[in-house]
């Protein structure tokens, strides 16, 4: 008998109807022998109806209290699916996420998981519960304020769980059947990986990817969770999300998908003076705003002046604000442009196989130019290739690599191996 | 600067527009100098939908999990009164009643308060803040898990922390203007009391006044906690629960008001034997079946055959139950008949007066019988009498009562001191 985290997400607890069909699943999982412990998000909508009755009372709601007031979401939901595992006959008990010993730091509304104490988890599973916990919630470990944990915090909750307990498995069920090759709503032959490495779902995650988010990667990558994401419509496998890039055979080594993100806009710096120190002033002053940055891209100096241009991409979004502190800051940074660009596109293709392939590149760029795609600018790491393209563009890139990769249908992408192209 | 607790019912706060009014009040009292604790109960019929939407999932709610569920309710209103205080410019912060102190025991439902140690509470305050609290809940002195109280909930819990924080008086807002010396809905002159003692409130709540509930009237009284009864809707007085009956110049004393009860319903047992231990084995049946039990008669018995009736009213809705137990029991208890009547109304007439004036029972009979009103059953208290009548004459008693004691208008009512009536 083995100890099993289960996720669902808002849309999967969305009405009475649908608690009830949750609580069957969980009854069932339980009935095959294991310990279940259950981590639910707010039900539907609740979330945004909080925050728009928040918006009516006040336009600046302090913190603390716009997480007093979201996590009485996950609070109804819990105790919901544990009522409705009661009228299934089986011992159910709800906890918040204090009570389940998520301890955090105190920076509400995102705030990082310290540490975990499950003791009463553990204590209510040991007494024949199932045990639901309320997700997206910690309590500070200074103030003793409820914390909310930010985007995916839910997903992440029942990752940390599943460390802290020492499960067999954290299953995180969503609307989609799994973790694809592609988005298939944009590549209708985007197969359904039965596995990926924790390494390879990061950079899908960061590139773009919506079905699992980076920080509840990165956490089950650390404490070596094996992550199942699955469909909670249906029975199917889903996607295992585990192990490390480095236990792949080299010549075994694939390519495993294609990331993309609209959300994106680009901002370039240029003419600024190529020595020591600009780059640090121009991202301490974006970083003073609270903005994150995803790529940054800076070429070699142009030989005749000595001024060269910093690219970086960041959430739609935050474009102004970040642009508007750059134009605050002139004076110290000495640059000549800002040119601001919101009709981007990102593409990225990931799998550990590339680390053993050189001609992936050249396949990738040959494959986007066959296709009439620009590319604006290239960044890479070990595991992924991105480029920026026009936003209207980018479907035709993500199908462009996806065939080229030969990642469709029933065929596991497979590189050149052994021609070295 | 004193310290002032104030409590707003569901319809007080039932929209973001009432919240904002109610933030103002809130303010206000803080520009005043006090420092400021508010019990705000859950919004609207927020209660209301989430017992829909338990039953939705289960027929039989878990009690733990029913207070889980309920107790969400609260947190959302004194998060959202916090935030609209906040966007006014004063500093709020919102706690559960858990966070506030309040101790209970482990009833889910209708818990009791052990003990109330709000530290963090009066922490807040010497911080500058205002105070929000969740009413209607606590924690369990032995599970640690959520409770609730029961109905007036959350006007206990303001009282109660109001005797915790020693403060200068706990103010009840709602609906209406203050305690009446009748329902002005059934007598159109009745006249708002300015002041009433803690026992004569005690008795107006026990014999149907709703405006207060007697668990919150009793801890008040042994607190001493002064209690102000007044609308959230102006800025009237409204009326002040303190002191005791025997703090009044006998000769001052009154009578206050007339409450009535619409919701009871009279069970006879007819022709038990009058010996020790019948009545003992009537009322362990009915406490058996977790019913209340509110008048109680039973007359001299017959000197023909030694038996007697036993007569008792009880929450019409428990009606039935109780007749079902009394019967299962007919072997052991010995009775005749039992004859159930859910056509009555009870109407009380509560003063300090009364006990100094020997004449107010006769007053209150001729009154009756004047109006063509038959007596049914009568039962007295130091300061209360009370009688069953028909319902459809219900009405007409509490007016022919309130208008024989002179209880309307500018004038307060006055017994006819020193003529012995």
């Amino acid at each position: 008998m083995g100890l099993v985290v289960q996720k669902y997400g808002g849309s999967s607890v969305g009405t009475a109807e649908r608690i009830k069909r949750v609580a069957e699943r969980i009854v069932a999982t339980r009935k095959d022998g294991h310990d279940v412990v259950v981590v639910v998000s707010a039900m539907g909508d609740t979330t945004d109806e909080l925050m728009d009755l928040a918006q009516q009372v006040s336009p600046s709601p302090p913190a603390r209290e716009l997480d007093m007031l979201l996590t009485s979401g996950e609070r109804i939901s819990n105790a919901l699916v544990a009522m409705a595992i009661s009228a299934l006959g089986a011992e159910a008990r709800s906890f918040t996420g204090s009570q389940a010993g998520v301890i955090t730091d105190s920076t509400h509304g995102r705030a990082r998981i310290i540490d975990v104490t499950p003791g009463r988890i553990r204590s209510a599973l040991d007494e024949g519960n199932i045990a639901l916990v309320a997700g997206f919630q910690g309590v500070s470990q200074d103030t003793k304020d409820i914390t909310t944990l930010g985007r995916g915090g839910s997903d992440t909750t029942a990752v940390a769980l599943a460390a802290a307990l020492h499960a067999d498995v954290c299953e995180i069920y969503t609307d989609v059947d799994g973790v694809f090759t592609a988005d298939p709503r944009i590549v209708p032959n985007a197969a359904k990986l039965d596995t990926i490495t924790y390494e390879e779902m990061l950079e899908m995650a960061a590139s773009g990817a919506k079905v699992l988010m980076l920080r509840c990667v990165e956490y089950a990558r650390r404490y070596g969770v094996p992550v199942r994401v699955r469909s909670s419509y249906n029975d199917l496998n889903g996607t295992l999300v585990q192990g490390s890039m480095e236990d792949i055979p080299v010549e075994s080594a694939l390519i495993t998908g294609v990331a993309h993100e609209r959300g994106e806009a680009k901002v370039t710096i240029a003419g600024v003076a190529d020595h020591p120190g600009v780059a640090a002033k121009i991202f301490r002053t974006i970083a003073d705003a609270e903005i994150d940055i995803d790529m940054v891209v800076q070429n070699i100096s142009k030989a005749v002046d000595g001024k060269t241009d910093i690219t970086f991409t960041l959430p739609k979004g935050d474009g102004p604000r970040a642009v508007a502190a750059l134009e605050s800051r002139r004076g110290e940074i000495d640059f000549e442009s800002i040119v601001y660009n919101d009709h981007i596109g990102k593409v990225s293709l990931v799998g550990a196989g590339m680390r053993s392939h050189p001609g992936v590149t050249a396949t990738f760029c040959e494959a986007l130019a066959a296709a009439g795609v620009n590319i604006d600018i290239i960044s890479t790491s070990e595991i992924r290739i991105s480029v920026l393209v026009r936003d209207v563009e980018l479907d035709t890139a993500v199908r462009a690599l996806h065939d080229a990769f030969e990642l469709g249908g029933d065929e596991e992408a497979v590189v050149y191996a052994g021609t070295g192209r």
